[in-house]
């Protein structure tokens, strides 16, 4: 089988971390006493391996595609809506730019695969891999070619990015579906627990969901991550392994947004075990089985605030906090040139 | 019994709850999904009593103040470092100077009463009632009439900031023990329950102070707000209820932060119940007994970091999100104006 020709990620060198430590506890505080704070920034300054790290810029890289599976019912919305989503984006108008523009991020937008014809706008990165995957209830999402292409695709737009943070961010009706099973063949938890409510089925649209996931997952008997994403993947969730794979070879820290963003991010460990070195989880999503993902990448997330938008909101929210995190190990006095005592 | 002439905090008039929701269940995103950001979206524009309510500027007030208890071993800091760390932050070194300055809130400290000769600094507000408090084990920690000079002073600070967004920090070597004596006396949870170990009391240390506390508890059968803050109040504790309640009273939203900042916002709110209406609680602490405190209020704040600084850090990180939330109402499209379809 055709397998990618993803970028090498290197894992981050340890050999400061005991001096960024005694830097940090150093601060005029007491030790410890700013929890997850300091724990980000001692991370950030491994990956950037200084002790005076930086968190100036951050872009946002926001991948639509479509699902050939939301015609069968899996999601409360209509396929449409990913392309009017996609407008959205580009007239500036959905939470995402509202919390980009709010939190100094730039974001783009990639057309990955929406459906119907192309979207002609300047702003948009055009990178379709086709009209929508196929529908994975009936026979693999996409062929090998087209996953290796959006892997790629991913790979290039991710190393691309000059930033030294890049956040990801999902729009794809029906991608909590593909999400689910790309998590549920990598991590053989069972399917159910990974199954929500995504845009919000109710009791009934839920236990049909559950049913037509089992029903593709019986169809195909794969485990290995290139063919779950060529059966199940979507063209913007392969892209975002692809980009995530490729922002960490290039030493990116990555900020992972919520349920979407994390099963892309399993997908992309798989293939490269040390992209996790790079990864800041930004929230607990509110979709059920999201704690699952988390809890089996031993993840304690900076935000729980019940979100399940997507679009990688999250991700926006937790981006300032990232920046004080940094600019503490940056910016803030030492006991010693801060004229403080130390505990007695 | 001398009472303080405090200002009187009006309800929020809830008439728009409905129209509001509406609002943003108009928004281009599935109903709910933005959580809690949607909650502090609708409580900012019922304070504020628009659809459009407008997050610009935050001040944060520190508040920093001696206990003649600290002498007694309830910290493991020595009561000094107060003084050094109202330096630091007229210095710009601090924790809360750092993330103030990340992000875009202006700080304020108030000399509440440190001990030793007054600070000369022009950027110092000196509202001293004292050089620290006397020892709460041996006698009240203020009179009456101090005690209400720090209301006053603290509902005038607070009244007079003319932003709609003020934060409250603390300073205060010894301060968790008054915060845990007066949570004590106000709810009638069991000492030990709030008493934690502070700036990072080892065992020993912790069981010293809760044997500490006791005692002091034991001293003064008290339950009455004014008397409870007399009793084991610390003049930067007092003044800042004074100041919850003054900025209330201006309708300003007042973002609480940590262990000590939520123990004087349960005395400020049994002074004035309304001032409930105002507060968005902004982290859980990791100080044991700040849990008890927040189940007491009903409350779920915005993060949980693991932070036990004070000073407002936890405020500090919280207001982008707060931003972030008022800015969803404001500048995000509707499905109307964003040519977005609804569910099917």
């Amino acid at each position: 089988m055709l397998l990618p020709d993803l970028p090498k990620v290197s894992p981050v060198d340890r050999t400061a971390t005991h001096r960024i430590q005694q830097t940090i506890d150093q601060k005029t505080k007491p030790v410890g006493a700013l929890g997850q704070i300091e724990n980000i920034a001692r991370q950030v300054a491994l990956i950037q391996d200084t002790s005076t790290p930086i968190a100036d810029i951050c872009e946002l890289l926001i991948f639509a595609g479509d699902h050939g599976a939301a015609v069968a019912g899996i999601s409360a919305y209509p396929s449409e809506v990913t392309r009017q989503m996609v407008l959205n984006f580009l007239a500036g108008g959905a939470a995402a730019n509202v919390f980009a523009a709010q939190n100094d991020v730039t974001l783009h937008v990639v057309d990955a695969g929406v459906a119907g014809a192309p979207i002609e706008n300047t702003s948009l990165i055009t990178r379709r891999i086709g009209p929508g995957t196929r529908n994975y209830l009936d026979e693999p999402a996409m062929t090998a070619v087209q996953a290796n292409q959006a892997l790629i695709a991913g790979a290039e737009l991710g190393g691309g990015i000059v930033s030294p943070f890049v956040a990801f961010g999902d729009m794809g009706i029906g991608n909590t579906s593909s999400a689910a099973l790309i998590t549920h063949k990598l991590l053989s938890v069972p399917l159910d627990q990974l199954v929500g409510r995504g845009t919000g089925l109710d009791d009934d649209g839920l236990v049909e969901k559950r049913r037509l996931l089992q029903q593709a997952s019986a169809r195909a008997n794969v485990s290995s991550v290139f063919e779950v994403l060529c059966e199940f993947g979507g063209y913007e969730i392969n892209m975002m392994v692809g980009a995530m794979i490729g922002a960490a070879a290039q030493r990116r820290c990555i900020l992972i947004d919520g349920y979407i963003a994390t099963a892309a991010f399993i997908a992309a460990r798989a293939f490269e075990n040390h992209v996790l070195d790079y990864a800041i989880f930004c929230h607990r999503s509110a979709e059920s089985g999201h704690q699952i993902m988390l809890d089996h990448l031993d993840a304690s997330p900076l935000l729980n605030l019940g979100l399940r938008l997507g679009e990688g909101t999250g991700a926006l929210l937790a981006w300032p906090i990232v920046r004080s995190a940094v600019s503490m190990l940056s910016d803030m006095a030492s006991f010693q040139s801060g004229g403080v005592s130390t505990r007695s």
